[in-house]
């Protein structure tokens, strides 16, 4: 069900994943609300933001990171919204190792004064139920 | 920010928790939107209900399913709401092993013919970054 909303809600996360990709810290910052609750691919549980980790974890790439978001459905009514869909992340990290990686994202947005903004972020893969504890990091869609 | 709806959502969460402590795979779906969409612990990326691999599921634990929901966070406008906090699931399985685990959850809700509906569900752990891929299934709040 699309409403008006959709097309500006796109482009608020298409303006996020352009952040992450371009390594841009400020950028990313600028897209999220101001109590922004992330449940990261990495530990802790949770996280809020901190630029400074950001940069640091922009530092372990090579060239921008790939940041390519698939399927993306979208729900949204007055000021609330959520998203949730398929992300290819891809690149070199400065170690040399290449990262191909697909991972559930889902969004949580409000509509703060006229713009909408990420409140929260999770990300995530599923691990295997093998007793191995393993991360499923090779699946693909 | 609190709205008066923000009572029934927490009672269709709370609902939904009950049915899965108590192994209901029905009542499971009946607090699930049509369309319901599950990034789940387990494989695969991306999951529709299926209420056989459900009762599967349910299967594999001795008696009841502890599932209780911590410092739950719940944005909502009209008919659309999400919400997010960590779920410490407890008990044992069929094989003796017990399990004692956090993990992160988000809910994507949608009103439907007047009642709250779970219409996306996201649940993980995060994963070690260190080379093991190891899931995080051993964190604490």
């Amino acid at each position: 069900m699309k409403t008006p909303e959709h097309a500006p809600i796109r482009a608020a996360i298409d303006a996020h994943a352009a952040a992450l990709s371009a390594k841009d810290a400020r950028g990313v910052a600028s897209c999220q609300a101001p109590d922004f609750v992330s449940y990261s691919l990495a530990p802790p549980l949770v996280a809020e933001t901190d630029p400074k980790e950001l940069e640091a974890w922009f530092a372990t790439w090579r060239g921008p990171i790939g940041w390519q978001i698939d399927t993306l459905d979208v729900a949204a009514s007055g000021d609330v919204a959520f998203a949730h869909g398929l992300v290819h992340m891809t690149g070199t990290k400065t170690d040399g190792v290449k990262v191909d990686l697909w991972f559930r994202q889902t969004l949580g947005l409000r509509k703060l004064g006229g713009a909408w903004k990420i409140a929260h972020e999770h990300d995530s893969v599923p691990f295997y139920m093998d007793g191995s504890f393993r991360a499923s990091v090779d699946l693909k869609p």
